[in-house]
């Protein structure tokens, strides 16, 4: 019989958003007359931007005519896309990143769980605490949890506003959230630099995931870990459309690797991160569709980013009314200012999966305990400001009364 | 610094269509006149099936609106394509696979790149020469590819008829592609019934490429190694809706991981595949693009299916006049009669790469040069018949006059 890997046997039986659904399932078999409002898993309740809708239509219509039919498109992602980034995420904000810096993908999860095979099997990695399951699950299954060298955690508390001190063991990859994914926090310039210029002292890559970019609010805010002189050679940037265009449903992202980004053999040779990173995905990668990424470029438009910005000020709005109901009900809530999570204590010092139950038990709430994304999110539970307005109204009301 | 993945230093710098297409460019370049008629890399020409552009039109509808709007699908992709696929590709045929046992990707490539990441580092692999890169690179970057346990290449050749002999060195993780690319070879009931034995004699995993499935003329071809008694305790299969519906650019196949699959951890756990795909699966991936999803269940409807047949009929009268004129035009051919490509040995002891240099330069034609599959592959090149009538018939034009 084949041996395994054996990595796998020391990750949790579960992916963390499974089980929540599981456990949904199971209380819809048990009460099927009661109406659950989800503010569990991350996921958009509004359509995809009209812009992108005509894109993709328009897409599929070339795909449809023999004269204008194409296949196979460049592994990287096609050139309008990487172009439309570079200008507006980056140029605009007087960020040198090149198109040819910029990975399409089908998605920030895929990219986060590969980036990982670019490091030795040996390196050491520092996750945010809590912090999304795909950083530690993905470096557990490259076999990085290692007895002698453990996973870091990195703890994001109230007391540090959920920005980690730089740890006393050095790391060599350095995964990084902000607008935070759980708390709804955000770092300041002068936090991010402190972060940047750890990782230049001590040669480690930060893997920055901003996939909740656009909800910054705050002008003084970064944007984008770029700003922040010297980044380019110790960061690479992970971005989604998801929570923009509304793309969970439709798989598109990107990932920025700057040329200038190096690491080395074990012979001592360096090399570019870039070179590794195109021949992964070249090698197991072939692309994200085409429909998708046209879709994507469309959010780049005039009309696109007006329609964006509407969604985005729509959830937002959510978020606010989350965060100061829950506040009004009694609770302590954290986030919801430049992030579209509202991280909640939990009262009476009940466990995270015991006020999971408690919301969902009582009000038909359901959310996703804070234990699932790390030891420092016992104590907590994060509510998403992607549902509908009605239903985010709902769910306080149900609060209150 | 951070330490690399010392095995990327192992690769071929290049990803062998990337190389291709390099040299196509430089050729441009200096001939700007001419024009080229690819046969190289296996993308399709005609547009997508009607079926599949309707249902992908209608997709992006109930996308667009909120009442039909959703967004993450399953990571295993949708139930509904999922029972079109366990209906049509496998009851049909009288095997018993489910459709909890089909896993939706975002194309086989991407699969057959990550299929590795289940197994132990130190697994022994077997991979066809030639054959499609993606097999060895993969388990090179892996870590497999040791001096004391060098990946052992299964030679295939016209003296075997492209059917490699089970190898001496036992393997745990056997590659094997039928209708083979890049061969054109077929593998009879009584081969592959051999190397099922042969898997489950000494406990090897089959990862079963039949991306070409859908071209098999002759009756008496297994289209599904299920077909085989007891594969399912030793293989995976893995099918791409490419080079049915036109799907190069759009994204989606499909992996069968049998719950009757097992292999074991380091201290003796047994645990199926099935469960170490979905947990990777589900933390790596985010699912194929509704979409994409959409489309491909509708190759499944008597349309579609209609569509795609007639797709592969005009793919395979080109393969047809290929191999027949390439035959008349004095060079020796192989495959094209269960598959879309011709294998071409070069003439007078040219090397692969100077015969690629030959037909660009003295006809324009593109081919994939066999060495670029593996070092049996050296002394041919590959042609397919992906490319329209006109462009065939002007192919062979050139080569007899």
């Amino acid at each position: 019989m084949i041996t395994l890997n054996n990595n796998f046997h020391l990750l949790p039986e579960s992916y963390l958003f499974s089980i929540v659904r599981q456990r949904l399932d199971a209380y819809r078999q048990n009460h099927p007359e009661d109406e659950i409002i989800r503010m569990d898993i991350g996921d958009v309740t509004r359509p995809i931007a009209p812009a992108a809708v005509a894109a993709m239509h328009a897409a599929v219509d070339e795909l449809a005519r023999t004269e204008s039919f194409h296949g196979y498109g460049p592994e990287q992602g096609y050139l309008f896309l990487r172009e439309a980034i570079a200008d507006y995420d980056y140029r605009r904000l007087g960020i040198a990143i090149t198109p040819d810096e910029i990975f399409i993908s089908d998605g920030a999860k895929s990219d986060l769980g590969n980036l990982g095979e670019l490091f030795s099997h040996r390196a050491r990695v520092a996750v945010p605490d809590p912090g999304y399951p795909v950083y530690a699950d993905d470096n557990i299954i490259d076999g990085r949890n290692r007895t002698d060298a453990p996973i870091i955690h990195l703890p994001l508390t109230p007391e540090n506003h959920f920005v980690p001190p730089t740890p006393d063991r050095t790391p060599d990859l350095i995964y990084l959230c902000y607008p935070n994914n759980p708390t709804g926090a955000s770092i300041s310039r002068h936090d991010l630099s402190r972060w940047v210029d750890y990782a230049r002292r001590v040669g480690a890559v930060i893997i920055y995931d901003s996939a909740y970019e656009a909800y910054i609010r705050d002008a003084s805010l970064p944007h984008s870990i770029y700003e922040i002189e010297g980044a380019e050679e110790v960061a690479i940037e992970v971005r989604s459309f998801s929570k923009t265009g509304g793309f969970t449903g439709i798989r598109c992202g990107y990932t920025v690797v700057p040329h200038a980004l190096k690491g080395c053999y074990a012979d001592g040779t360096v090399a570019e991160l870039h070179r590794l990173w195109m021949r992964r995905q070249s090698t197991k990668f072939n692309g994200a569709s085409y429909i998708s990424q046209r879709g994507a470029a469309a959010l780049y438009t005039p009309e696109g980013r007006r329609q964006v910005e509407e969604s985005i000020d729509y959830y937002m709005e959510n978020a606010r009314l989350l965060r100061e109901g829950m506040a009004a009900a009694g609770y302590e809530a954290f986030g919801g200012e430049n992030a579209p999570y509202v991280w909640v204590r939990t009262p009476d010092g009940m466990t995270s999966w015991e006020f999971f139950d408690h919301l969902l038990e009582r009000y038909q709430l359901s959310s996703t305990p804070g234990a699932g994304f790390g030891t420092n999110g016992e104590g907590f539970v994060r509510l998403t400001a992607f549902n509908t307005r009605s239903n985010t109204l709902a769910a306080l009301r149900r609060l209150r009364d």
